[in-house]
């Protein structure tokens, strides 16, 4: 007898999240194992609630094939916490009501810390109330701050991304006599993972001149010493900051930049704030830059690498749950960094959902002011790659939202 | 007898410029033309004054075959002003200098309209003192706001990415039930070409909902209408925004933004102001991007289409020059749009250093929200073609600098 799987996403897209459904649909749809079909949950584990389900069998192959190079979450995301089900227990049995009615026994979720915790409810639900249904989270974060996994699928392509854009930028910078100090403003409220990544421009020319993320204290005037030393030197200077960056007592920089400057929380970020200060302070010709959206979504620059185990990911829940795996998450495990190594695994659920990865401490230099070369060694094998996507009238072609 | 040559980059870099040397470097370097060497002026007009050149046969090939790859200005750039030579003489006599001791008989400048005032008073000298010696201008500017020319290089490359980042943008913004209304601002002190640009995303899905452009005056109630209908409807808005935009009176919006809420000119831009206002007015979740200098520097997204015309103007202008044209630009005249068929041509340079192109009237809607297929006609065609890069560590390869 076949049972049926279903699968969903949520937290924040990424521009590789799609390439994970591609692996789940590719490992659900094998003639010889047995699941009969695969539903897909619109809008993360609402679709589930609701009974807002589709059949991958509706979607046209040429949609699904373009799936591994589709950005954003093509079925939908929501940020949704499921109840406690000893408190609340309304959601789950409607959950019931509809893996029952659809036959299913296999669910997968893909998303971050939010979406595991609702994989821990679940499975922990479904086992107490003895149904047999198996449930595996499928990770997924730019953030790259999902512990226990090496790295996260979609964490890659961001990096990529932020490095190709320093990378221009210090090529832009350097045409001048006379340079700018470039403040360029990254993703990342409580870890420095991407903001990072920008040293691997280093590795086709320069890297940034100065790194700051929230694992170190950040202070002001420090902060002004590392710009003028670069400056003076160079008569131009990059500076990569996270947005999360807080001073030694906690408190974000971008508050008090919303506090002392701007008496408005929403004007600019924490990069605007520091390259008023310089040009204030020092009178140096300043421009601050937000990469913005464009980190998780400019599919453009995807790296192969994540691509690939973001696919590879989704097949391994798949295959895991056939297993009778359940309540449990995928995850990297490096093998080796050079050449690159990796495979998948898993840890139970409930231990990553709360959990955060942080940049390891002897990631980061002594000054507190850039990355070390073990960093550079970790990250450097994961934006391997050029994905080829398919172009038409100049632009990339992706799935189309409609048929999912 | 053989003769040299001389190039030159000015005013703001584009990822095509060092595209247009390359074909310059091809074209000098035949052995059937009566050019002996090309030297190449460091920063400008200014490496001719001072006599900062350096031969390209000193170049590595490698580094040469790379240029076309290369965003920024290999050889550095600088904003230089000629003064008139009947008040003030004394840097052309040291330009002259310079061109004599080099045995210089060709000269050829890459800018925007500043560098053609360039060419036109150098011409215009160097014709006034009977010295045999030819000026051609080669356009270069992402803003395609010089007169004359269908296009300039570096455009097209500018504004393939931007409908990229907008594409993208759109799908992140899509995933969710509910939401934003995202604001994107996009170069262009005086002309919308760029903004515009940003509707070619339609072709490969949507576009952005609202454009506006400094073409037409910018209402901000208009402005509110606009976006709350768009919202009711969609739960969701992209706008594309250029810096430049102007209320009736003519007046930057972006004054009013720092002179109504910030109390400052550098925080912020206009989209930032407009977002706010959005979110303080009618409550609804917004959110502003600026592309800033990823849109002149951003060689990843660079069009085919524009990187082998900026080497074709390169090549033409060495061509005309050596048939004793002088005091004239390099343009474009299209012949067709479908298929797309282009020619290279000349007009005085004089003619180029003060006019500015607008987008025509009839490429803008009525309501003067939008393009119209008129421009999307136009540019569709521009952004064509895909570059393949050489990669490395998953990142492109430049050319060095220090080799130039």
């Amino acid at each position: 007898m076949k049972y049926n799987a279903v699968y969903g996403q949520s937290g924040g897209p990424t521009s590789v999240i799609n390439s994970s459904l591609y692996g789940v649909i590719k490992e659900c749809l094998k003639e010889n194992n047995e699941i009969g079909t695969l539903y897909m949950m619109r809008n993360g584990v609402k679709g589930l609630i609701e009974d807002n389900l589709k059949d991958i069998k509706d979607v046209p192959r040429e949609q699904i094939e373009l799936l591994p190079y589709t950005p954003s979450a093509i079925l939908g995301s929501l940020r949704y916490k499921l109840k406690d089900f000893k408190n609340d227990e309304t959601d789950y049995l409607k959950i019931v009501d509809t893996i029952k009615k659809h036959n299913i026994r296999y669910i997968f979720l893909n998303g971050g810390n939010d979406s595991m915790d609702t994989c821990s409810k679940l499975a922990t639900y479904l086992k107490h109330i003895n149904y047999p249904c198996y449930v595996i989270g499928i990770p997924k974060t730019i953030d790259n701050d999902l512990a226990f996994t090496d790295h996260t699928p979609g964490y890659a392509s961001a990096a990529k991304f932020i490095c190709q854009s320093v990378q221009s930028m210090i090529y832009d910078n350097d045409c001048y006599p006379k340079g700018r100090v470039n403040i360029v403003e990254i993703m990342g409220r409580d870890t420095g993972w991407l903001t990072a990544s920008s040293a691997l421009s280093s590795l086709n020319g320069k890297g940034p001149d100065l790194i700051y993320v929230p694992e170190r204290p950040f202070d002001l005037n420090t902060f002004k010493e590392d710009v003028i030393e670069i400056y003076n030197q160079n008569k131009r200077c990059l500076v990569a900051v996270s947005e999360g960056i807080r001073d030694k007592d906690g408190h974000f920089i971008s508050e008090n930049a919303s506090k002392d400057a701007f008496g408005h929380a929403q004007l600019g970020g924490v990069g605007q704030y520091l390259a008023n200060l310089i040009t204030q302070e020092l009178g140096i010709s300043t421009r601050a830059i937000e990469l913005s959206l464009l980190q998780r979504c400019f599919a453009i620059s995807v790296s192969d690498t994540d691509r690939k185990e973001a696919i590879k990911a989704g097949q391994f829940a798949v295959k895991s749950a056939l297993k009778g795996r359940t309540g449990k998450m995928v995850i990297f495990v490096r093998k080796s960094s050079s050449p690159y190594k990796m495979k998948c695994s898993l840890v139970p659920v409930k231990k990553c959902a709360n959990a955060i990865s942080y940049l390891k401490p002897e990631m980061i230099n002594k000054k507190g002011n850039n990355v070390t070369q073990e960093f550079i060694d970790y990250c450097k094998p994961l934006i391997n790659g050029k994905t080829s996507f398919k172009e038409k009238d100049g632009l990339p072609v992706y799935a189309n939202k409609k048929y999912f």
